[in-house]
């Protein structure tokens, strides 16, 4: 399998950790890929008009995105439990992955609004709006870490690599301070060997 | 079940078709919602911090979003095939999803860029880099769309969805002209009656 990747992409961070927790990760390849909303990237588009990584070549050709397509799909690849098959705890954990990728979407937007949009262009209302929607977010994962016990699947894995997204880009937000029971789910969901062999790179 | 309701989203939309196409519509009662990225609404956020809609109640009080989460619970609920349980057949179905999700998030920023934000901040190569994005994801569902025959599932309701938000809010696009076989194909699908009750409103 080859993967459209990037180091600093949570999404692709998604991806690799599944790939990593089902013992998959030796055998995707990464393409490099230059993905912006704005330089659009040939090599990616050619695959996936959307343009984004990730974007996984499966063996036999086929094209798959986005990362929760991708996710579902090495855990059936790989055997593994990481979505639930059905039933509430199935709809629990999906909406966990949306809460997590709701998150990334507003982080990754305020980004682009800080740090990519010509500085006279800016917006301070747009970037409050994906900022409330950051720390809602974190309320949230915060509200449901003293549950998550040792729980390792597509939701729990997700709301690891926003965090983990937020001390690589938003360390100035101070996110430990205000969500103490995250922070301490975080500590030790971190250590897993899957999220230590996949530490964002800026 | 209470859904979060805006009539005019594509992604309440999507979960409104698989309602129809199963059965279910009658049992989803519409909550007011004016979603918006900047004066976030109060109501949806203390359900959903992301404050989006799609956002559904369940009759047992479970709060699931977004509309794929949303869509795939419908199903199991309505006994419907339209995600495929596995395989080949199920990765290109949802690829198809993320395609159609991510011509309507860019076709959002668009909206977003070109009606809400303030006009002296508007970025022109934003918009340009959007508007490529829902261009490429065109070409991609023309080059499929003789090939759909009369499918329908996810992957179709949502490419649906996509062409009935550019009708509303993108015609000057006339997405028709340079795409041919995907206009021929939504005639097919959109005289579908689930299509038909859920017809936008600005």
């Amino acid at each position: 399998m080859k993967l459209f990747y990037s180091g600093a992409s949570p999404y692709v961070r998604k991806c690799m950790v599944v790939a990593h927790e089902l013992g998959l990760a030796a055998r995707i390849e990464h393409l490099p890929a230059a993905a912006h909303p704005v330089n659009r990237d040939p090599n990616i588009v050619r695959n996936n008009p959307l343009g984004k990584v990730p974007t996984l070549l499966t063996d036999d050709g086929t094209v798959l995105y986005d990362s929760r397509v991708i996710c579902e799909f090495l855990n059936e690849l790989g055997g593994g439990k990481l979505f639930p098959a059905g039933g509430a705890q199935r709809w629990q954990v999906l909406t966990e992955q949306s809460l997590g990728d709701g998150i990334l979407d507003a982080a990754l937007l305020a980004r682009y609004e800080g740090a990519m949009r010509p500085e006279p262009l800016r917006w301070a209302d747009w970037t409050t709006g994906q900022l409330d929607k950051i720390h809602c977010g974190l309320a949230a994962i915060d509200a449901k870490a003293d549950s998550l016990g040792e729980r390792v699947d597509i939701g729990t894995i997700t709301m690891g690599c926003v965090l983990g997204y937020l001390d690589l880009r938003f360390d100035h937000l101070g996110w430990r301070q205000q969500h103490a029971k995250a922070a301490a789910w975080f500590a030790r969901f971190n250590a897993r060997a899957a999220m230590q062999a996949t530490l964002p790179k800026a």
